[in-house]
């Protein structure tokens, strides 16, 4: 088993290269996809013209495998591509691969007939130095992999790796001649320099160098959870993840101030090596004083994020 | 009459991007590019499932208006998605819009049926500088046209510009909550040193160094072209390029070493503003030398290049 890949412009590529294997691979699949994965992959199935189903998810945002396979069954004549996310981009949710494998097992899917692309551009590359994770590898059937360089790396540009399996890469390339070499990617042309940020990043921080980043962030965003607790606002934070989702803040200004990414009753904070404990305290320090104005007078309440996270992270009047 | 667009990683996002445009515009239209289309046109085509006409191409390189109209005539039931060439990858051809509007017009194709993408990759940003060129303009009944930033601007990284009219945009779109935008491009992430290298290229040169900048590449253009003919080179250069194709060197080692791109028969060298008229006289001289000791003993003779470029720019033993 041989696999190969090329530097992207950034994981929106490595979804669409994925996808699109999938498909080529799979040409009348149909696309699985959580839907709290990416909304490049929604966009894939639509530029791609591939039937797509959405499938539920946990509190977590983690892939509902009932619901899975209960989609599964009802297709069972077409064969599946999957999407997994390894991170999800709201709550950096960790989508259970094995299961998902399982469940394709138990729906009568043999190994020819599905494909699956891991999405991994949030935490893909920090999940190998969780201790007790589980492991994305091309031991298990899985056909792609993406992950994003300018997140967790830190590269100064949007840039991602992709890897696929070589035997499915011969369904995409095509021989241009007048480049005298096979084009097998999405955007054809790449951005030199991120190969060599990539490089310089890998070789400087290295191994342990990771793996000492990576225990920061969980770390810090267990604090992070722990203190807006005790702050009284609700929160969640996944095991797999240094994602933390907490109750939406209630003033446009002071989300902009802060560039929080806000969907509904919630928002979220990433906890990446360049989040310290400081600027966790400064935010949770300003959100506090804040919180007791908007909700002063009575007029305003703190948003109920049990819809979102389920009623265990909630904190509003009804669920505290 | 309202635009917008754009910066993209490359050529291939703007042309990924207006072809799409074009098929949500016109979910069943067909695409129509001439055979000498950048391979990205071609990759839209599969990509997206659409049904792909390749028209014939003149020996210059522009796409063939009468068999492009015979190809309509053919397909009369669906609307037309097509794509126009300012410079085409290898001779640097510029395919003549207006005839192509003029042609889907005689084959009875109203602006409503009809979506035309302009693929100004290599020439689009030269050709507005070039007297009496013909214009691309949102004037004519186009839907987008994209440009590279890092040929002719020089940025030292791939990327390029992509407009379409904002009609059309809409078509695209989706609302993106968590990044309380929307997008409508293709790659989602975007690089944002790009854009500052092409203003500063802008500001820098200006309109009149642009110009400048022009004339120097048509003037070495030319003289590299006259210098191959003057040495029993068969060369071509069309008059709104300043690509020049000529007879494929002999020795791969050659072409390896002055990096060539080659085609069939053919060779060719883009004139960019950094080919200087001594780099031009190197290669020459270099060619010049070398051909002297391929052709010395008889067994080798210079390629034939009329099927390529027509019997008027071949000095093979035959067309001579």
């Amino acid at each position: 088993m041989s696999t190969g890949g090329y530097i992207t412009n950034c994981g929106t590529e490595g979804n669409l290269h994925g996808i699109l294997v999938g498909r080529e691979v799979l040409p009348d699949g149909i696309l699985y996809a959580s839907r709290e994965s990416h909304y490049s992959i929604f966009k894939a199935a639509r530029m791609y013209r591939m039937e797509c189903e959405k499938v539920e998810t946990l509190n977590s945002g983690e892939i509902d495998c009932d619901d899975f396979k209960a989609k599964l069954l009802r297709h069972q004549d077409k064969p599946a591509i999957i999407n997994v996310n390894i991170g999800t981009t709201v709550k950096g949710a960790v989508d259970d691969l094995d299961l998902v494998i399982q469940k394709l097992e138990e729906a009568g899917f043999s190994q020819d007939r599905f494909y699956i692309h891991v999405d991994g551009a949030l935490f893909g590359l920090m999940m190998p130095f969780v201790k007790r994770a589980p492991k994305v590898t091309f031991k298990k059937p899985i056909g792609s992999v993406s992950v994003s360089g300018h997140k967790f790396v830190g590269c100064p540009m949007p840039c991602g790796v992709q890897i696929t399996r070589l035997e499915h890469i011969n369904a995409l390339s095509r021989n241009v001649e007048c480049l005298a070499s096979r084009d097998a990617t999405i955007m054809g042309s790449r951005n030199g320099h991120a190969p060599i940020f990539l490089w310089y990043t890998l070789n400087r921080k290295g191994y342990r160098g990771f793996q000492k980043e990576v225990q920061k962030c969980l770390r810090n965003a267990h604090y992070f959870k722990d203190r807006l607790i005790e702050a009284g606002i609700g929160a969640m934070l996944n095991e797999l993840s240094s994602t933390v989702v907490f109750e939406r803040p209630h003033d446009e200004e002071f989300i902009r101030k802060w560039q929080l990414a806000c969907k509904g009753n919630i928002a979220h904070v990433v906890v990446m090596p360049n989040v310290t404990i400081e600027k966790l305290d400064d935010f949770l320090n300003e959100l506090v004083q804040k919180r007791a104005t908007w909700f002063e007078d009575g007029t305003f309440q703190p948003y109920c994020i049990a819809s979102d996270v389920g009623e265990n992270s909630c904190l509003c009047a009804q669920h505290k």
